[in-house]
């Protein structure tokens, strides 16, 4: 029979769209965006169905969202509410506790919301990855809309296409690939951010420009000040540009990372190995900025870079606010980050792939990495000797 | 700020290739096939990482296979067995029960599969929709190959793109679109299914005969005899147009059916409302039969096809030994069909589709059923009627 039948060879592409808009007071009576978003009549004429999951922490900042929502959607005649706003943990809490996922899948379930429906998460990256999650199982994918409140999740988690929970302690270790439908990202809630969170998610923006654009770099350089004083406009020029660059590289790569190569992950191999060892008390752009400093003096190390360039970078960390050590990095001779590079090369699954800077706005891939010279580049990080070099 | 910062759009479109491949004995040391397709060497030179889950029906019906499998990987210098096959129970009951999700996932973690590695699922339809859940899940999506045993899963549900396990009794509730790397039809494996499942799967060959391929059809009439006296070379025949006309669907159309029309759901709406009524003990195959028997007097009630087009389809039903009604169908005046056809609206989540027959091998989508119509068709399929006319 094998002889007979050759194999049947399947090939498609699956196309994704979305927008995300940027604003503020999205759910202000007088601002339309969300409600022209949502003001096409559906195919039945009935109402588009909608279940908000809110963050604890962005509802405890913003005491009257509930009703303020609960309002505007009042106001849209394509749409109704199919229950109030639910809440759940901010933060890894978010991730860590499965019960939240049935309770979003109970919720999707009891109040008919379907594949024409709409499940839409307001908060940081954590209860966004959450909210996505149970947004893409459940009936094989609902409408899921992502409302970010955070540098973070504005800048690069929110309008990318990941999401994921944790699993017995194993970050991210359960997800999919799942594009929302639409991303509306809001000013106003970074106003009420506590300052690691506001710094955090500016290293995501600076790793993208090192790698991508030295121009975008130099810009920050230029505003680091206001950056670090919370000027709004540079935030909002910083997240823009931040979110745009984040989006191409998805939208001109691998969006759903079938392949191996991964270099939007400069500075993070470092990065990810000391949020475990601190069991998550360095957030995670704490720890990119931590992880890019490390990568950025090998660089120098190892003859890519010039002393003066690794300066620049270290120094916009220092302006931004950011510590660019931490002892557990130098602990038993660095020898967490030799294994942090062996779990790196694990996750890969493949060859161990590494970015480095060429140039400032100039990555390149590395397949090896030497470890005395990591070892060099922790002590300088450790005795800031690169300030006085 | 909303002026100066139009609105990002993302644009992008995801491949998926995989092959469908046809054999007989598999595991049989002297074939190439699956070896073949693991010998490339992987980029690390580490072998591939396989873990095999099986259906425990297919075990106890093959109880060799385990050793088989084991013996056979031995033999692939570049692949490794990370543990012995593990096997999970068959048909329903892998899909209903939340533990067995959790025990792949922890098996995934505990053998260090990633997304290099496989996740190889053998077993019916149920199994790998349960097995394909956590290999779509886990990691955000490691390899997966199927290796379908029932007709139905070798002809239509194991080529497809779907996966998804129960909730709370809520079948398919819960699940995603993720393609296959591979499929590997194993012709053996068919015979030792029961009559049951050997017949069952038959229906949807016929349902896509109906509504896309007057020939095929018609080869299904001219072996109809052959069928269901479980003649290997004809079910071959079966299944591999059958497979191809639906991976041509998928890939010719919606294949994460982001939109409404669902013409493969023929037959299907009165289908789901009998396996839901009789707590799935009427199988799938057997109640689609049902349901396109259904549909199709429905068809000549409205004039869109003859009385004698409409008996060609319930004699080959009969050849091939299906029962064309169930007395769940006429209860309180056939009132479980009309809430039938309600849910499969909410289903859609729009506008009523419904696929009948316009000609045989013609399907035609029309948006309002006459319920009165429908009743007599239940009648004519009750009294058998149809025959004598
Ligand atoms: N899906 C992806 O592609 C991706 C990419 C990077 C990071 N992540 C994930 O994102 C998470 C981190 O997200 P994050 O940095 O946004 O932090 P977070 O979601 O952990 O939130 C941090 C804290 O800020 C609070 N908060 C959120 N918005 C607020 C606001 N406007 N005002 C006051 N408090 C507010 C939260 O309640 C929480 O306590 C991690 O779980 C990480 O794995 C996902
Ligand atoms: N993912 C999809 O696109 C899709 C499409 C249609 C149906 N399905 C699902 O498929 C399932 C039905 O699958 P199915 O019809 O293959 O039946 P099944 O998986 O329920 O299996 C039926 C029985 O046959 C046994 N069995 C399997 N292979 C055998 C073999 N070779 N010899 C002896 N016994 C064997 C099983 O152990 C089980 O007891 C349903 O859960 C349905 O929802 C999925
Ligand atoms: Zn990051
Ligand atoms: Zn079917």
């Amino acid at each position: 029979m094998n002889a007979v039948q050759p194999p049947l060879e399947q090939s498609f592409s699956v196309p994704f769209t979305y927008a995300v808009h940027f604003t503020e007071h999205l759910f202000a009576p007088q601002n339309p965006l969300f409600r022209d978003y949502l003001s096409q009549p559906s195919p039945t004429g009935q109402p588009k169905r909608l279940l908000f999951v809110i963050d604890a922490g962005v509802l405890s900042a913003h005491p009257t969202l509930t009703a303020e929502v609960a309002a505007y959607v009042a106001g849209i005649p394509t749409a109704t509410l199919v229950t109030q706003p639910m809440g759940v943990p901010g933060g890894e809490a978010a991730k860590n506790d499965p019960a939240l996922v049935d309770q979003l899948i109970d919720a999707i379930d009891q109040y008919g919301i379907d594949r024409h429906s709409y499940v839409i998460g307001i908060g940081g990256g954590a209860v966004l990855d959450l909210v996505g999650y149970a947004a893409a199982i459940a009936h094989r994918g609902v409408r899921h809309i992502r409302i970010p409140t955070t540098v973070l999740s504005q800048n690069d988690s929110g309008v990318g296409v990941k999401n994921g929970v944790n699993y017995r302690g194993k970050k991210n270790f359960i997800g999919t690939f799942a594009p929302p439908v639409a991303v509306f990202n809001d000013a106003h809630f970074l106003t009420t951010l506590d300052e690691r969170d506001w710094r955090a998610g500016i290293a995501e923006a600076v790793k993208v420009a090192l790698i991508k654009d030295l121009a975008f770099f130099e810009w920050i350089e230029a505003q680091a000040e206001a950056l670090a004083h919370r000027d709004a406009e540079a935030m909002s020029g910083l997240i823009y540009r931040c979110a745009a660059m984040h989006m191409q590289h998805i939208s001109g790569g691998d969006p759903f990372e079938q392949g191996s190569a991964r270099p939007l992950d400069f500075g993070h191999w470092a990065a990810h190995k000391l949020e475990y060892l601190t069991h998550f008390s360095v957030r995670h752009g704490e720890a990119v900025a931590i992880g890019i400093a490390l990568d950025t003096v090998y660089s120098q190390l190892v003859g890519r870079i010039s002393a003066h360039d690794a300066e620049r970078v270290l120094h916009v960390f220092g302006q931004l606010g950011f510590d660019l050590f931490h002892p557990a990095l130098a602990e038993n001779n660095s020898e967490n980050l030799r294994r942090g590079l062996t779990e790196f090369q694990e996750h890969l699954g493949g060859q161990l792939t590494i970015t480095l800077l060429d140039a400032l706005g100039t990555g390149i891939e590395v397949h090896e990495m030497d470890f005395e010279l990591i070892q060099q580049a922790v002590e300088r990080l450790e005795s800031k000797l690169m300030y006085n070099e």
